[in-house]
């Protein structure tokens, strides 16, 4: 276990104070730098290697953890987030003061009831709320990585996890849990840390990236670098950010995370604030207003290199490829428990996806059970409000709690 | 009639020689002015009457023409292109140098068979190849319309073809046929002129565009107006035009044209010209250097202007509103024969549209014939070889032809 040479942050400091901050035209940076969470940092001396050859020192991981965990420290729970999610699953966000994106899973009396169980959930390796990303400073330089950081991939952001999970001394944790992005990490650990994962429920997910997954990711890529404003990835101390490209990118993915019917449903095309359509380039549909609003929002809380770099470690995730072209060869004497969910209008990534998962799991007579939840919210149905969803984790989670004999 | 004030074009005229032309900075500008097909002008003092109020004088429209128009002019098919289409269905692209786009469908023997029929083919209202658009002069400065170009509707393409069937001295057309836009011109021919129309075809088209639809082009426009070669949409004079993020918007439409099944068996995550991941932002897999390429080469033959005014009209496009709130609306009184046709993996338009345009079709009792073709190839099935949507258009226009004794 590495020693980390700096652990900071204060549980019960007024995150307000944060939220509250004047805006700046990076909000996320200080917070790359300085996370308002708690943060551990790896020392120069243990580097983290990564798939691609290279080293990572120092390595800081910021989290935020919700729960006590009991003296066994039996009842920890690593929560993964996705793309664009970060360490405040049930905290609201320093720099939108926004609740957390998993409010409705996490909390006492919740799915993820934090009255029996102690949540982690760091910001993953390559992120912007104070994990070590390409907005940290890179020690060979003194100024920001930019593209001088390492391409990453979700193994990485699991050998980083593992550092943390370490440093809490946790030897076993009782459940990994993600959805989408979450959701590999997940698979990850279960294929990485076979003997450290007692539950794993990998959600809305898949064993590898698809073609048309990629072909999403490579145009948020494109418009990213496209934009005059994003200098090669050295955009830090020109006091400018990719914003249009940026947002150009989060408008296209976000598309991608709705059911066609949930966006007839919500937008149809009723226009936006007037009685007929203007003839113009104006917003003149509700759609064209909301799409918009996610694309200018997301740019003061993510960092656009962050976003380039995330993207390339889901396109390169390939569960199958990385265990000899045979998917079950991953979980080879798994004794985690699995629950599997997906849900019915998820076409970023649909349930057949997860029925490879259950299938390979199943090859290894894995103890595995699988749901699909029918929902017509699509791909972001996990972070949504949906009754059955929940009702699986909780009763996944509290049978399996019983079993091992957890209050 | 309005009565024309130039008609030029040849059809001998050698197209080789346009397409062997040095590169040029915007290639479609020249085409714009001077298009290589035939073409027609009609006067000031006619100007178009647009759905928005304002008028357009002059008005150019350029086409192709295959086959011979017979002695009773009852022979004519007029084919409609679709957003990034344009008059060359099935002659040499003068600026590509690549065949038609419909080659496979139009030509002696062929399903829309030049032998017995005579096709036009229109760039629409709002192209950059000859048709008046963004890009061509506005009357009033000497200089490009740019953003000055009034919005325009998929009911003002029609109006202006008309002007075009009109000055061909055809009263009735035998067909009119068209895919995805295509489809929504076809559909419009069908409510605005129902005397002139003996059949219609609208392929993978839809009675209004959806909120799915509107939010994928508003992402393409975004990318357009993001880049600052767009400069506000007069960058025609500066010597730039806006690649980048007209590059993006295509890359993004692009992935709509072709089905997840598609995507996955003709590029899955293979990688190109590398055995390895490169742990970089290359374009590792093959679909990013695909898409890339698509990208690449559509800004030399497209007018970003045009792309934005094109979308928009598709947006707006919505034959129920403007029929009080009623599809069949559109359709009464009709005595054109249809043929709606669907794909089955086509998830941009998909067989639920096409059913709800038969459906209200069959509300009026009109003779319609209602085909889903089953096929991998998603939306973009309609360009490309799928026998059985051959034979379909080929034994729908052969059995009309022969009901009306056509040869």
């Amino acid at each position: 276990m590495a020693t980390p040479i700096a652990a900071s942050g204060d549980q019960d400091r007024d995150r307000a104070q944060a939220a509250s901050a004047p805006y700046r035209e990076t909000p996320h940076r200080s917070e790359t730098l300085n996370p308002s969470s708690l943060s551990v940092v790896f020392p120069p001396d243990a580097p983290l290697e990564l798939e691609s050859g290279q080293h990572l020192a120092p390595l800081a991981i910021a989290y935020e953890t919700y729960g006590t965990l009991n003296a066994r420290k039996s009842n920890a729970i690593l929560v993964c987030h996705a793309l664009t999610g970060d360490q405040y699953a049930a905290s609201r966000h320093p720099v939108t003061g926004k609740p957390g994106w998993w409010e409705t899973m996490i909390g006492p009396g919740k799915p993820i009831d934090t009255d029996r169980f102690f949540v982690v959930c760091p910001n993953i390796l390559g992120g912007c709320m104070g994990s070590t990303g390409p907005a940290s400073l890179n020690p060979k330089t003194g100024k920001p990585y930019g593209l001088d950081f390492p391409v990453i991939t979700i193994g990485d952001m699991v050998d980083a996890q593992v550092r943390l999970i370490d440093h809490l001394g946790i030897d076993e944790l009782f459940s990994v849990i993600g959805g989408s992005m979450g959701g590999m990490q997940v698979l990850e650990w279960a294929a990485r840390q076979k003997k450290r994962v007692a539950t794993a429920v990998p959600i809305a997910a898949a064993p590898w990236h698809s073609a048309q997954n990629i072909a999403f990711h490579e145009v948020g890529r494109q418009a990213v670098m496209a934009d005059p404003d994003w200098r090669g990835g050295n955009y830090y101390d020109a006091g400018v950010v990719p914003k249009n490209g940026l947002s150009v990118a989060r408008m296209a993915a976000h598309i991608t995370y709705l059911s066609e019917k949930a966006l007839q449903g919500k937008f149809g095309r009723n226009l936006q604030d007037r009685a007929a359509r203007s003839f113009s380039f104006d917003a003149d549909f509700k759609i064209e207003s909301y799409l918009r609003h996610q694309g200018s929002t997301f740019v003061d809380r993510f960092d656009a290199n962050s976003y380039l770099y995330i993207t390339r470690a889901m396109d390169y995730f390939d569960l199958e490829t990385a265990h000899g072209g045979k998917l079950a060869n991953a979980f080879v004497g798994t004794t985690t428990q699995f629950c599997v969910v997906s849900f019915t209008s998820d076409w970023l990534y649909p349930t057949r996806d997860s029925k490879v998962i259950v299938n390979a799991l199943n090859a290894v007579a894995a103890n595995v059970s699988f749901v699909e939840i029918e929902s017509d919210k699509g791909h972001d149905a996990f972070l949504l409000e949906e009754p059955e969803f929940h009702a699986t984790v909780r009763g996944f989670l509290g049978a399996a709690a019983a079993k091992r004999g957890l209050a």
